[in-house]
């Protein structure tokens, strides 16, 4: 009974600590620095500015590893990763950890793709605050499967629990997993985020748009799993809501872009879904 | 008479296959492929995920290859096609050809420009299932014009009749003209879709995001023709389902996606203008 | 009063000229060859194509510099500046000046990132029609800053005036500052324009497609200053309509596109407000 008290109250900490972290994102304009996918960059740089950061594309050699130093977060996402963006996220994380400045690693379609898995089993290992993915993505960078058929996710967020476990004994990372239960791990403890809508898995970049946001998090929390449980509340319950309006995967993301800039701390705390 | 009745049959055959078609991508979400270019990869993957299909643009040298045997059909766009897609094109083309699989090629804006020009021309002659473009588009690569200003069409469908019988001939591709009537042919017969919006002209990857859908619909139809037809259907219906409440480019956009997403077989039957 | 009047006379000039150039601009349709970054390629198209243009994002070495011997006039946003496209900026801006075609230079986060700073010192020596930028952007191109974090603006309009001056001086180009008051000079006038939204800032894509905007009202004017201020009126203008209608920033950017597609001679004429 006090462990289900005690659980209690850290999930009532996590709802509130979102609301708090807000206002903070809000006030502070986090510089949050992106390499991230062809296909993704300006709905993502969109859902930043809207939260409240300030986004920042700068993903080629030599300026990467020198803007590290200066963001305040960085977002590695490994989607479309040519050549140049993997030197540029290889000094990006090296200057982000010298900096001790945290940073998000989204390892997209890792398992059957092996440019981007090689590159996201190096990274992984180097000190990410949190790693975000589908089930599919977390499974195979774990070891545990063959990743899905690209961004698709065919495991289940709770298939990929043992795999959350590993990835962050391996890495110290906080391990987030997207799904209709969002699942979210630190290798102590493992949250589950009950919002959303499935008009997030109709568009694209709902998920790697949630990585960048993660990173703005991160740079006002102190721990990534409090960040990226916080970031999932905020941006699944603007999701919610944009959904209620939707008329379809366009105007829902449109939509989202509008609520993720109109989302109080208040409803946050009255919608949130953490167990 | 007779010729005529069978051609009434042939068209409603097409119209009706179109239904079924689209039926056929929501039930089977194939995944399809894209190397695409910079300007429309965003709307490409979620014209591709409305309609029902799994977009991947896995468009890196080594990935694209490997993935080319997994997804069940791919699109080729030469809107801006650097080194590293070149080097990409090339491998997903022999790979998607050995593992059997159909792919469309998008030869953006050739004529004029000796790169991509080059580029389209090597392609056309290895099997491509479906060449999608504009008039002017399709009248430079079958060697009767200098092509359009950019991705503008200078030259109107019509014009391009004997330059889809040209390239169909040379290539075995069904071929598809982009205008107020699209232009589908194989070099046996030719369909005329009458469906469609003029504010498609007005917003970018209009037709380029056509092409991704084509390749969805290549993926579960045996004939190129079909596929085209019916993607050409189903895309241009729902774009007058979408214009019907726009109140410009940019809320169509939004729009065609939600439409994209909603349009039923019963709407193409009723809507669709196939001669 | 000679002076003030003469103002008077020059400040109802340029709304007058913002409104006959919009008139141009959708009678010419103009080509505007655009090499820009990869977060705004998408939205930068649809601007154009809004407002009348004819966008083709043209960004390889080799059709570069072809393209832009064709086009009516030239962005070069340096964004997200890839090797390739650092080499199609010299040789389309070669190729522009060659044939006479006006470009538009938008030196994007220039100052702390030196690949970027760099390329814009060398282009900015080499006849832009126009450079635009926000106040840090500006200040860190004249050598008097060391620029913003990323694509922010830290530095107010007012406090480039002096920037504006010595930049236009060295160039000879007009140069558009963006802010809550934009500010364009020549070196000799300077006009403050108070339109637009604070929406415009919560956009990704909002500075960089003005530029682009910018660069067709380029092919329009015969001085910079004219068409940058014809532009920033077009384009501010219909900021101020999508602005009344929008729910938040992702509805704000579907409805400037609206707007620009929308917005009449007349709107401008009744609207504009230069000093």
């Amino acid at each position: 009974m006090g462990f289900r008290m005690s659980e209690g109250v850290l999930v009532g900490a996590q709802v509130a600590h979102a609301a708090d972290a807000l206002d903070r994102v809000r006030a502070g304009a986090p510089l949050v620095q992106c390499i991230t996918n062809s296909v993704v960059t300006g709905f993502t740089a969109n859902a930043l500015l809207a939260v409240g950061a300030a986004p920042a594309m700068v993903d080629i050699p030599v300026e990467a590893g020198l803007f590290a130093g200066i963001a305040d977060s960085l977002l590695v996402n490994l989607g479309t990763p040519r050549a140049e963006q993997r030197a540029a996220a290889r000094e990006a994380v090296e200057a982000a950890t010298a900096a001790g400045r945290p940073w998000v690693l989204d390892p997209v379609a890792v398992g059957a793709l092996p440019v981007r898995t090689a590159l996201a089993a190096e990274l992984v290992g180097r000190g990410p605050r949190i790693v975000r993915g589908n089930a599919s993505e977390i499974a195979a960078l774990a070891g545990r499967g063959a990743g899905g058929r690209g961004v698709d996710a065919v495991a289940l967020p709770e298939d990929a629990l043992s795999a959350v476990g590993a990835i962050a004994r391996m890495s110290g990372a906080a391990v987030a997993v997207s799904g209709a239960v969002d699942l979210i791990g630190d290798g102590e403890s493992v949250f589950r985020i009950a919002n959303g809508s499935p008009l997030l898995a109709r568009m694209t970049g709902g998920g790697c748009a949630l990585g960048a946001v993660m990173a703005a998090f991160a740079a006002v929390s102190v721990r990534g799993v409090d960040a990226a449980v916080a970031a999932t509340l905020v941006y699944t319950v603007a999701a919610e809501q944009a959904a209620e309006r939707a008329l379809g995967p366009g105007s829902f993301a449109v939509l989202l872009l509008d609520r993720l800039a109109a989302i109080t701390p208040a409803d946050v705390l009255a919608a949130g879904r953490v167990s």
